[in-house]
């Protein structure tokens, strides 16, 4: 393998653009070669901003780049399935953001070809690469709480979606589109859920009606092992972006998360205020970089990737069990939703 | 009505002990008159201290004191039915610990006896009078944090209690005798509730499967107006004692709590460190005192009381459907418990 | 000796009211049996609020008094010493509010007296009862922080008081009225200052020129050690009561205070919110009744006092030498204002 | 001017090797062409590392490299001298870490030689990039504290520096070394001091008396305008890296500063603890490469330097002040150090 990666990234609407971002200006030992969009002018415009020798419109053409070792597919999710397929099809290795795709099927689809192909497949879940998340880990690995007994995990929006991102068709809806980042981190902690109940509701934006999505839920999980978990989700956090996790112990507890963007007070007759965590991106700026730096590292050190497919897919099993539970006001056992796949491991390899 | 009110308190242990102190030194327009206990010798040590005239070692001995306008009630659970009955009967206005009773029997038995009598009878919920809980309510009522949505309750104690009191049949286990103060504060803040759905588990203390309770649990809350609540409860609080609410609003949120006892931080090479803190007699000193002393003007000023026996008994259902919803793994609709009781009304009255 | 003391209290302005609360409503092993006040309306209005038998209008027949055995004066500064001798001499034991007095001449007057008289007489500076303080001395004792190095304390009033109040003749001004309780916890913490520097000015309040005082001061202090100490004072803390202090050693540090009044935290599009301590009834409401109980159980007892009068002068010294440092542009030798009396010891004896 | 900047970094110790990182990896519109070392493996090791086309052991062979526009001088301060004179002499534009020289005599002469060949200059001060820095005057120049009358800055070390470079006649002292940082910000937020007044000693670490420094220090500050500043500055924070500031107005304060590293509480029966920003790097990571971005982006746009020499002189002048008073144990009027040089203002233009 070269010291450099040479990468392109396929999808290079808002997320897509840190992502270029991060392999054009700040990932010293990748090369980003060039970026693919369905809309031309975006990869066009991305090309240029950064100095990226080529753009093209479909991600076909892209992968017909013999010059790529590593593609980067930060597109729509309904999309994921193609895009990792033709890739791994293609002999790249290939990272992809979180979800692996919609359904269930798709994703079983997915795992298939990449073992088929034996593919290098690396899922986003940049919780995984955040200081405090990776500290929390540490901390519970060097025995700091004694055995974790419930895992509570907060994720709030600062406003809701566009509304036709919120349809559950495209997005997942609520539970799976956001809380998919807390299921994700629940099993890093706590291992794998066996039975989740989630209630919700349309309770601060009543367009969400239309599309037929919620905005604020909270599930409970109870895991394997006899563990608790509970997950809130809101889109209307509206003074900032509310991430927090907790993971309980029989000795002791970790609280995570903050609330301060700026590390300024002021204080007046009307009171001692702060500002907040404006969003995602200023929170896990540092994670998302971290991220993008590990898959490029792994591949050219030819090892495994951190997070699987089947890590993924695991994941997703507790957001399709989520949501049937949700709409059928019941608890429901996970397997109800299909089987764990082969090779999903709770704990983070990273 | 005198300027003083002559007190009599009923049960002489933990609690009951802070009650005679508060009453004895530092209710003004009090007059600790006289204390009973089935202990005699706690209540003959408890008016020595206090410098009480006289004590009894059968509450109804202190009923039948003519000096004596009113009594408060700190009996284990088990006897506060017989406790007020008797009470009310011998015409003595009421203050009682929560819970009003262990069965729903026996507490609709008490409201019918008040009914009867016309008896003052002013449960106790100490968070109605802590100035966190209080400012809240205040912060929600001028629309600080536009409608509220979702409720968390966070109680959690720094260990268990001895095995003998956390039997089910004595304490109503972890969920009544724990989750109530959350589920009368969640009233408090988000009105009636229609379902709930628990889990929970013996994770931190083994020996809690002799006895049949738990030690964790997670309580879910649909409310009528449809908005949600959720309540963490726990009994290895190791740190010190975890009390914290948010009532999260639709342009806001509100959150309770703390856990500095101290305000002093200590930075050494080890870590920067601050203590916690220890259990609920620091952290509600002053609500139990307010509390009494709310009660001992309202019976001065022949006002209503703020909390009814009603109240008391729409927490207690609440915490039955909690149960049971436990017990047979499903949300439970808290109907299936029986009818709210005329006269409970969710929003605080104090 | 009785079991309880029977106590007089010399002046119920503001805080004599205070003392008259505590020791009336809950000082338990306290009888408030008298007031006094040269404005007799307000002696009588204390004792009809609190039940107290006797008011006068003359300190001189509080003393008459034979059932009293210790009195608190809480009277202007400019009356200390008056009281203070009048009530040795009738053999009362005395509580005094700090300052002693407003010059040295007649704190020295009044130790001479005192030691003649062999009189029981503590003097009040509640911050050596505050649990933050006290908290922070028993760290240090522990070895926490290794060896003190450097003193910080800050004082700052919400408002400046009305311009009468703020003649320096009448309080001392800034850096004595307020400042002697920073330089009597750095007498706790750090031992004997020996050179201060003071800086200073009227940068909030034009209209303090009148009266001749600042509204913010900073001094530097030196300790016989070599350890250093800063102090700051202002009267422009329009945000609330704002008291801090931080002891600064070799292995660590300890910090004191906090902001907060209300465990609420309020978060709209607006910023995170929480409310300030109004001012020093609130901050240190616990530390004046610890203060008046630890004088009347150390009478009963015949225990020397926590507090003498000659560490009262030993805080004086300092605020003076910083007074005239201010003046004069210079650091100040304390000694140039007068020795250390006999007596003084920085270590607090509580 | 081209769009991208040709920069040689001279100097490749511990920070001029975050200068190189930064300029290779992380500001896109620089192109780092060569460093210089007199360390010449430093030199090598850096250029391999980084990918950096050429790297020499004199800068003046790499002042001679025609292809570089511009020179980030991080050497020590002993020979920032020669190599701004050097480098404004062949043309280039200069970025300079603080402080400017070691001596009033050499700061003088490098403003006359920046005259003289009209070359670009400027210093570093990353505190003025430094989001909490830049956040709070923001909020000062809104108006949000009214008029700012007390500044305070806290800088304390984690450790002492390796004791050959302690001697003043290499690092300053404690006071110039470290304290240049709180004078520069005090500049920007109160306008030019007028008088200065230092205490400090040897309190940490005995051995610092061999090289004549000191290791804890307080310096007060008389503005022009009559309001004040302290300055507390400590070599002991023995916990972690411990930076802070007030600015306190007449309606109000701002206070900088945190203390927490990454955001997780842990929470034994130890105590409640978190870790801290361990040393200067972690604390002002994004303010160096944001500082060195501004450098790249005004020099590119032919725009003025954000931090003059002028400015770097106007603040070495207060610390020789403070050095002086802390010999002469007396106030000292900045003016007797010499004379504002003209081009200094106060305020950043940043």
């Amino acid at each position: 393998m070269p010291s450099r990666l040479n990468v392109g990234v396929i999808g290079v609407g808002r997320m897509g653009h840190v992502y270029a971002a991060n392999l054009a200006q700040r990932v010293p030992n990748a090369r980003l070669v060039a970026v693919a969009d369905q809309k031309a002018d975006l990869a066009a415009a991305c090309a240029k901003e950064f100095g990226i020798p080529r753009f093209y419109e479909s991600h076909h053409d892209l992968l017909d780049d013999r010059d790529i070792d590593a593609v980067a597919v930060i597109t729509s999710t309904s999309t994921h399935k193609e895009a990792i397929v033709d890739a791994a099809r293609a002999g790249k290795a290939v990272f992809c953001e979180k979800p692996i795709s919609l359904s269930l099927e798709d994703a079983n689809e997915v795992l298939r070809v990449v073992e088929e192909t034996g593919a290098f497949l690396q899922m986003g879940f940049q919780r995984r690469f955040d200081a405090a998340y990776v500290g929390a880990r540490q901390k519970v690995e060097e025995g700091a709480i004694g055995s974790p007994v419930v895992f509570t995990s907060i994720s709030r929006d600062p406003f809701r979606p566009p509304l036709e991102f919120c349809d559950p068709k495209i997005s997942g809806g609520l539970i799976a589109d956001m809380g998919i980042h807390d299921f994700d981190a629940a099993r890093m902690y706590m291992g794998e859920a066996k039975t989740v109940h989630a209630i919700g509701g349309v309770l601060a934006y009543p367009e969400m009606r239309e599309v037929g999505d919620i905005d604020n839920a909270i599930v409970n999980m109870v895991f394997e092992s006899g563990t608790l978990g509970v997950v809130q989700l809101s889109r209307n956090a509206v003074f900032g972006y509310d991430i927090r996790g907790e993971i309980w112990g029989t000795k002791g507890t970790i609280q995570i998360g903050y609330f301060r963007q700026t590390p300024i007070l002021v204080m007046t007759r009307e009171g001692i205020t702060h500002d907040a965590v404006p969003y995602f991106f200023e929170r896990f700026e540092s994670a998302y970089l971290t991220q993008i730096q590990d898959f490029v590292d792994r591949v050219l050190k030819s090892q495994g990737p951190s997070v699987t497919g089947a890590d993924a897919v695991a994941a997703m099993r507790i957001s399709l069990a989520a949501n049937a539970s949700f709409q059928e006001k019941r608890p429901v056992d996970i397997r109800e939703v299909g089987a764990l796949p082969a090779g999903a491991r709770a704990e983070s390899k990273s």
